[in-house]
């Protein structure tokens, strides 16, 4: 082995964002005894009383999460409320409040934050949730938000990352794929504008996967729903990186294996059209794209009819052995080994 | 009036930090009847249960709120998890749990991160949190870092800002002033160095201050023997932006005045010699210069032989009626009307 290559400092870049959280906490002890979960699944939760408190909390950086040229004000503050309130109905919780920090460069007026801010009101409102406080300063450059949202939910009602069990039903939310193009687009368009300022975007044809982009719906229905049918999934997280990557995490925290089915996961028509313009595989868009911020769950394989009987929730495979590790059949019948190749910050 | 003037965009400097909070705020309605407390004071209170919770975060930005080249991130680290606590203890209640997020440019690497953690996790240690959540993420430019803390108090046992009664002690923890001193010797050696790269920073003589500005460390203590000493101050805040601005902060909240007097004011021997080094009144760091985090409270008259038992605590002045303004009584005597000019992130 090269002892000079041993030296070498490890990038960022090599660890990436989850390799970097989990080099950065592994020794962490938990000496709190009403903290049930901390670092590891879409929320940590703590114990209150009769009730358990959902913490998480989102950072978005202009460049890096958004492009100012295409993302509304108004709809990122809506995004930033709401990829949070995913993470809580993704632990089967009720969001309750949020807290929302903000750094601004010289070029933001009055005017842009309050659009901002309608913005976050407007989810606010929507979700039933109070914006109870943050902390607003100037940045040298760019737009900074985090968010951080605090839900409830009782202790038996919390559906962790880590309750898969074997022969459990795969179950999503909504359908895959469309924010991924509707990003694909808006960089398209985007590029265009940046090239001649006199071009008029068209936009035409894309609502859907644009709005998918820019204006993601937290699943409260699906939450709802599934507790007015009695149904505690055993495991639940949000489509945050793509469902791939999603999968591998239920997998590992709930050590199982799985399998999911090509023809079964729900693609939008408009995003197979636009990945068909594209050259993309609409398939590879649902797997790795991201951002969709539905929900991903199982459940057991006795509540079928239940969740069958359910709207906009697709059954897309099946909890095995780890030792069978993580598989997508396509629908030529070849099996794959699943791999996350989600989004990642820190990718150079 | 000049109607184009009326027409000119508000630029968000003219506001500062409190007036774009409050402008941008100013319509919010609290529906959640948990709900104790939301936005203006040290932090968010909702019940929970016997317990209530405590909510603040605080958003720390490269070039605004740090200056790396003579910031350890160790320090940095430890700082943004002690500014956090600061607010917590200002409630009168204790922390539990912390999220972190952060972004990075490239210039950081993993052992960078390591330190930043370093600190972090120090000071949970030192003060009894769980790190329980976070995110991390990249930026174009410089350092953010974001912590929400997440303390507990029981209900009749929490100090607002707004409590404070007329013929109230005011009293306050610690020595003022000395962050700000340490502060301008940071600054002064900084330039040195850009100047001269060779030249090494003398810092012999100013560790005190110069700690104070690097290392603040949250007033547990003072929490713990009021509470000991069967103390529930009438109203609390922690000193981030200077006496002036935190005592017309619960002046306005209570709807009270109040007098303090220039020669109760506790300022540390090493921040008079550094304020005389730099031809500054020791008093203007200590009434405007900020970031001590100390504790500033109130407490009944009859409270007077305990709070004057305490170590380390120092009685300022006295609440009056609101129509007697808030008043700064001056060494020779002369009083001077209060006016909060801490620091403003906003300013041109």
């Amino acid at each position: 082995m090269d002892k000079e290559e041993n030296k070498k400092p490890i990038e960022i870049s090599e660890l990436g964002e989850f390799g970097l959280i989990d080099h950065l906490t592994k020794d962490l002890t938990v000496i709190d005894k009403n903290l049930i979960k901390g670092i590891g699944d879409d929320c940590a939760v703590f114990e209150c009383g009769d009730i358990c408190n959902l913490v998480t909390t989102d950072l978005l950086v202009e460049g890096v999460h958004f492009n100012l040229i295409y993302t509304p004000l108004k709809h990122l503050g809506y995004k930033a409320v709401a990829v949070n309130l995913s993470d809580i109905y993704a632990m089967n919780g009720t969001p309750k409040y949020i807290t929302v920090s903000i750094a601004i460069s010289r070029k933001f007026s009055v005017a842009a934050m309050e659009q901002l801010y309608e913005g976050i009101k407007l989810a606010c409102d929507r979700f039933d949730v109070e914006l109870i406080g943050g902390d607003t300063t100037s940045s040298l450059s760019g737009l900074f938000i985090n968010i951080t949202a605090i839900g409830q939910a009782k202790k038996e009602d919390i559906a962790y990352r880590s309750g898969a069990k074997k022969n459990d039903l795969i179950c999503v939310s909504g359908d895959l794929g469309g924010a991924y193009m509707g990003l694909k687009v808006l960089e398209r368009e985007a590029k265009l504008y940046m090239d001649d300022k006199d071009t008029q975007p068209e936009l035409e044809g894309y609502e859907y996967v644009i709005e998918r982009q820019l204006k993601p719906e937290p699943r409260r229905d699906i939450v709802r729903e599934l507790a007015k049918r009695g149904i505690v999934p055993n495991s639940m997280i949000d489509i945050s990186d793509g469902l791939s990557s999603e999968l591998l995490h239920i997998c590992k925290e709930s050590g199982v294996g799985c399998r999911v089915y090509e023809e079964k996961i729900p693609v939008h028509e408009q995003t197979e059209y636009v990945s068909n313009k594209f050259r993309l595989d609409p398939s590879l868009a649902a797997m790795n794209g991201g951002e969709d911020y539905e929900l991903l769950f199982t459940v057991p394989l006795d509540k079928k009819d239940i969740v069958e009987s359910m709207n906009d929730v697709a059954i897309i495979g099946y909890v095995c052995d780890a030792k069978d590790g993580g598989k997508f059949v396509a629908k030529n019948g070849v099996e794959l080994e699943l791999k996350a190749q989600g989004w990642n910050a820190f990718n150079k």
